[in-house]
């Protein structure tokens, strides 16, 4: 009979040159190793300690790199890859209406969301990202496409007023949503939540309905708020509220509240966000893009609010590369708050890894580097010309690396990146996969 | 005898999916093909027409790239790649006066500046730089090391009104400066140009002298201007004046300036640079780490004004990668304009390339790709997972290329980038000289 306690025998044993388990603490250990056993991390021990006490199948050593928790993408459209760069240089409201929406009617079946979502996981897993937050239609498709590659996911199910390729209206949205969840309700690596998709697309009544299911199904409400000027001011013209006004109202705003954006926020509503518990999701790349706003990052830190990282879907950034993300929400970050010394290194690769996990309910089973929690894990090269000198690896892991330089990616103990290969997925079959709806796209 | 005019025969013919010449027509040249001969460019034509017109000693295949002008970083300090992340998260001022001026006091010598550069230049020529400008100590080390790398380089050689480990005040700076010209006024590699440093470091004098100087040797200025609201506040309350007030008193606006920074620039100044023909180099991942402010790029271009774009040196960025640059700079002047439609794609593009090149004075030899100009080219791999699918290979230029995706680069037809591989630089010696910097500095 197998001891369960006796971790002295483990599964793999991954040995760095430095771990960085994002955790309160800002800790960079050096020459460390991280045992995992059933999926979760057992320990974290100086290498040679590792070597002395413990028994492993499989060892596994990283002598020039950084082991970090696995990236958490906190919101997205991971089937929106598939139109990739197929408009830019427009503003939200022409980007949606006039491109992205038509679209949309045109090509989203449960085809394309499985499919597309493979490319997303894809390029999102060889990028060093574990878990990702999603609101996409076809979740179903998504949680598929998640599960077969073994990527942790949190689907949003999206709920709006009106009809779309996946439903009539709320009350289909909502049952959807609910089915969803009782699928997967036992998952550890599919979760979900509701995702109303914006105080402009969905009414007072299925949001009331939203917020008493999400209380009882004990589920996140992941939702786009506040991401441009005009978006409050017109709520502000047709409802006499600024959209955050309304939901408090509305009983919304609370731990499970995902506010998306974020752009326009006073003061008064961050102390809100903050006394009540609710995160912001920053998503600095499409912000800038479609000329949303600044979302001022360090503010709502300092006011204590939780703010995670997300790249948005890929057609409005055009990639979901959250290194890139996190270097550009940690440099400007400082620019918005006019100092220099604003979400310094540590603080921002949390933003992208432990807060990430806490936006989503699940910060006691991923986003940092410590014993119990699943072995998420991704392995980067700080070897590289672009690298070197090397005085600080939280220096270089934010704001020089490159998603190429991740080598090895684990989730829940399962290595599903090796040397900056796929292991779940075949990367010429998605190459093949992206290029014929790229043909189908085009064509019309 | 060669008959030079034959161009039927040619040393390297270059065939790719897409040519993007970033000339003023904006095109997109599909399956075509480059012919270079004696470092120039000869021609440009479909890849059918090639094969049966040229022949070639070498033909290159790129089925799945697309070809550009080899980006030009306008403004640098090479050496500097040694303190790559060694101070961040500080205001300007404390971090050049407590951690960069003690650092460059007691570590640079000629020996650091050749090796720092050529560390740097590694890291340009894989990003697919292909010419850069610089400002730093030692210039004729950076001269050596970038021709024997074979890059091309515009070196700014230092002046300011203290001493240095490059001279003891503006006479010594500014006689090493004109030495330095008549070594290479004849190399169509290395060019040269007088930097004084700024307007709070360089007195009316010696700026008087460089005017003068500039105009008979026929080269440019390359200077800090406007670089943050307090360099501007602080010139107001000593002289009386904005530094650019000063500048143009002192007779020193004109196509021979190149402004770097620009992040405080009045309509009247911006106005003033564009009747006077200077440039503005932007540097907006510099700009955002220190906080120093944003460059109204889209505003500055609808004035007229030609922008280049420069990486700043990699103390401060912290690398040198052109495209993350470009993209932040295309990302950026969207928000910044409060227009997603700002600064749409090609034009970022530009910024990179040709109008780096103009700002230098050598928009005639390299830029962009037309017949005449020098080789100076780069191939990028558009096949990548994270580049599909694709709709249109400007966007994927402009939003989603990762340097990585660089496989070669050509400096005045000479390849010094093959597959991804260093043809001109060790890359084991360069990471190992980095290293031993690297315990070096570190010990202090």
């Amino acid at each position: 009979m197998i001891n369960l306690q006796d971790n002295s025998r483990v599964d793999t044993l991954i040995e760095a040159r430095w771990v960085i388990p994002a955790t309160a603490n800002a800790a960079v250990l050096e020459n460390h190793a991280v045992a995992i056993k059933d999926k979760r991390i057992t320990s974290i021990l100086p290498i040679d300690q590792g070597r002395n006490s413990i028994k492993a199948d499989q060892v596994i050593t990283l002598a020039e790199h950084a082991l970090i928790p696995g990236l958490i993408n906190a919101h997205g459209h991971a089937p929106m890859s598939l139109f990739r760069g197929i408009a830019d240089d427009l503003p939200l409201k022409e980007w949606l209406e006039q491109h992205i929406w038509p679209l949309e009617t045109e090509h989203v079946t449960e085809e394309f969301a499985y499919q597309g979502a493979e490319l997303a996981i894809a390029e999102m897993l060889l990028g060093g990202t574990t878990c990702f937050a999603d609101m996409y239609f076809f979740p179903d498709a998504v949680a598929r496409a998640a599960s077969n590659a073994h990527i942790r996911v949190q689907l949003a199910s999206p709920i709006l007023d009106f009809p779309t390729v996946w439903g009539q209206g709320p009350e289909e949205y909502i049952q959807k949503a609910t089915a969803l969840h009782d699928v997967y309700r036992n998952s550890e690596l599919v979760y979900t939540a509701f995702g109303p998709h914006a105080t402009y697309t969905v009414s007072d009544a299925p949001l009331q309905k939203i917020s008493i299911l999400a209380e009882e199904l004990d589920i996140p409400i992941h939702m786009h708020i506040h991401e441009t000027a005009a978006e409050v001011e017109e709520a502000v013209a047709t409802t006499g509220k600024r959209p955050l006004e309304r939901l408090a109202d509305l009983g919304l705003i609370s731990p499970r509240l995902l506010a998306v954006h974020g752009t326009q926020l006073s003061a008064e509503e961050m102390a809100m966000l903050n006394t009540m518990g609710a995160h912001v999701i920053h998503c600095p790349e499409s912000n800038l893009k479609l000329a949303s706003g600044f979302c001022e990052v360090a503010k709502l830190m300092s006011q204590g609010v939780n703010v995670a990282l997300g790249t948005d879907g890929c057609a409005s950034n055009n990639d979901l590369d959250m290194f890139s993300e996190l270097r550009t929400a940690a440099l400007l970050a400082k620019a918005v708050a006019k100092d220099a010394s604003a979400l310094p290194a540590y603080q921002a690769l949390q933003m992208a890894t432990i807060n990430g996990a806490r936006a989503l309910g699940l910060e006691h089973s991923i986003g940092s580097i410590e014993t119990g929690k699943f072995a998420d894990l991704t392995a980067v090269r700080l070897d590289t010309i672009n690298a070197l000198p090397l005085y600080n690896p939280v220096s270089h892991l934010v704001y020089n690396t490159r998603s190429s330089q991740v080598s090895h990616v684990w989730v829940g103990g399962r290595a599903v990146v090796e040397d900056g290969n796929l292991l779940t997925l075949e990367r010429r079959a998605i190459q093949e996969m992206a290029r014929h709806w790229q043909h189908r796209i085009k064509k019309d």
